[in-house]
């Protein structure tokens, strides 16, 4: 199996499954004896590691189960101190993100989606204007799931710190993609990101909300005082271990090998007919969202399940639905076209070699669907 | 090293890391490809081992990080969708319900604290005073972490449900060490139970929310859709399926071999002149929460260790807290007294003859530091 689906999980590498192995046993950190010391020592250890990969201070940087859950603790809990006003979200969220943002209107918040272009970037001016009345906080994603479109968070933060107004991003996906400066994002006004620990290579339930200290939060999770009170619950040693072994290994991997990749495979799908999203914005390196008009984009993930190759149909963050992607629609794509949507995102797992084999497959494939296509026509 | 720390977290059986083994780099559960679809199949897997293991129907079991996200999500998306009034719990309940009930305050909750007795047992007529006035949850522990205190759930349950209050219960301890069966305590009224998975010899991680699906409910998580809307996040399947493993293993464990080390124990611990806590109680058969009066119990629980043996002072939900045990404190135990506290909680991995040699330890340990103490004074 040709797996090409890293934005919705990436496969944990050996180095990675070696480093968690001693610890698949923790001790509880908070036990006073020598398995609970062990435990604690190598979450500190963990908690360098991440930092270091982010440009952050390891004090800034708090452990959660993933990344759906360093959204929720970053908007609800920087809300929760404020007086409800408005909350701004652009229009091409993460449901992690989107989803919290409605949920605070029942805490009586006013939400404000802000449009993105045809090629799928968030418009800093529609941003700035929507700061023109009261503002608690702004939430954009550094970089999009589906299209991989790099958001200006930069020059948003900017205005929103002008403002006084708290900014978050969603850098899940810019993890290990992109240079990512925790540091350099918080002189901008950058508050608080969210990362994910299975999009990198380290294990599915592990995640951190790196963030400015000085802030004001409500915890999401109350309890036995963790993470300087402000996640509580056992921690999970193994997994914060992985995800600091997996930031550990993000230097190595080249990012120009992931866009050769990702540029041959473009050149592949152009001259089979497949239109390309996002395709004229700054986009990460791994990341190719296209259809085929005509072409149903479930038929042909299925079909291409079927010929060894692992691929998504937008992404695989609402499960089970097969509405056509809310990103694309944000877009201004047609439904019909929306419809026939395919996302290819490479990983450290991949090789060239492995795309040439994905674009005679996808050859055949389209070939075969539209023969259907044409009889049943 | 001799792990008797169980409560805190209990070791990981290899039967369990074989069965999580094959899942450490799984596919995300909403992908559409193959790798996506085992990764499915699997959690709904240990969805019915769950489900079998508390008599609950595998459509009422919703998975979580852990206990404490279990708790949060039940109390926080149990008040969420009522107009703010009563909240009872019990003095003695774990951080994650108390802190969680104190947190819901800021949301208009007035929280009632109902006592417990001297030997640690919540007493059903302060619950059913506490219903006089209005009230919109009632949460209270099945076993107590610290002393293994067995609560009348089904008691306060019933109370609650003649007054049309919801009732959540904590059975994270209970879980393995008692009989659990969610369908009877759903007759009665309990309309939600939190599990662990690391408190069974299952991953950390892991936990669930078993809940009776009837119920208006606001999740904690909000996001991608996962389990059926209400806790949003990609599955940590690796750690889903070893809680499944972990659940399937129970049966077979012996709650006869649990008590009769803790009985043999406790008459060891009487015979060095201990004061057992809880003990005129019904009590988890794996738990024994003592003191040696004069003896402090950080200062023993380190001397232990050197020894070769892993045992609490108190729980380990509190880090870094050398406070005496508000359990204790809340059964009336003098504060010296209750700073003597040492917990030893039994599973799977502990025998007999370890049992034997612990309370030698205990013993010449314990002429050691009453020896330094005739010395000081």
């Amino acid at each position: 199996m040709k797996y090409f689906d890293h934005n919705a999980t990436s496969p944990v590498p050996p180095a990675v499954l070696e480093a968690m192995a001693p610890y698949m046993a923790s001790g509880n950190p908070s036990s006073r004896h020598n398995a609970g010391r062990i435990a604690r020592r190598v979450i500190d250890e963990a908690r360098e590691q991440v930092a270091l990969s982010v440009g952050a201070h390891p004090s800034q940087v708090f452990f959660t189960s993933g990344g759906t859950e360093s959204d929720n603790m970053a908007i609800q809990g920087l809300c929760a101190p404020q007086t409800p006003s408005q909350l701004v979200i652009s229009a091409i969220e993460h449901p992690a993100v989107k989803k919290t943002a409605l949920a605070m209107k029942r805490r009586g918040w006013q939400v404000t989606s802000v449009p993105v272009s045809a090629s799928g970037v968030v418009l800093p001016a529609a941003v700035e204007e929507a700061l023109q009345i009261p503002t608690g906080l702004v939430s954009v994603m550094l970089a999009n799931n589906e299209t991989g479109v790099i958001q200006d968070v930069l020059q948003m933060a900017t205005m929103a710190e002008r403002k006084g107004v708290l900014f978050h991003t969603d850098a899940v996906q810019a993890l290990g993609k992109m240079p990512l400066d925790f540091a350099e994002l918080n002189r901008h006004g950058v508050r608080a990101i969210s990362l994910s620990g299975h999009k990198i290579g380290g294990p599915q339930g592990v995640g951190a909300l790196v963030l400015d200290k000085r802030l004001d939060m409500v915890p999401l999770l109350h309890g036995g005082g963790q993470e300087k009170g402000l996640r509580a619950g056992t921690e999970n040693v193994a997994a914060i271990v992985g995800f600091g072994a997996a930031c550990e290994l993000l230097p190595q991997r080249s990012r120009l090998a992931l866009r050769q990749m990702r540029d041959t495979l473009e050149t592949g799908i152009r001259q089979l007919g497949g239109v390309i999203f996002g395709a004229e914005a700054e986009r990460l390196p791994n990341t190719s969202f296209f259809a085929f008009p005509g072409v149903d984009g479930e038929t042909l993930v299925m079909a291409l399940d079927k010929a060894g190759f692992a691929v998504a149909s937008g992404s695989a963050c609402s499960s089970d639905s097969t509405d056509p992607s809310p990103v694309l629609l944000a877009m201004g794509v047609p439904p019909e076209l929306a419809q026939g949507a395919v996302r290819v995102s490479f990983g450290w797992s991949n090789t060239m070699a492995a795309v040439q084999e994905f674009i005679q497959a996808l050859n055949v494939e389209l070939q075969r669907l539209r023969q259907y296509a044409a009889v049943a026509a």
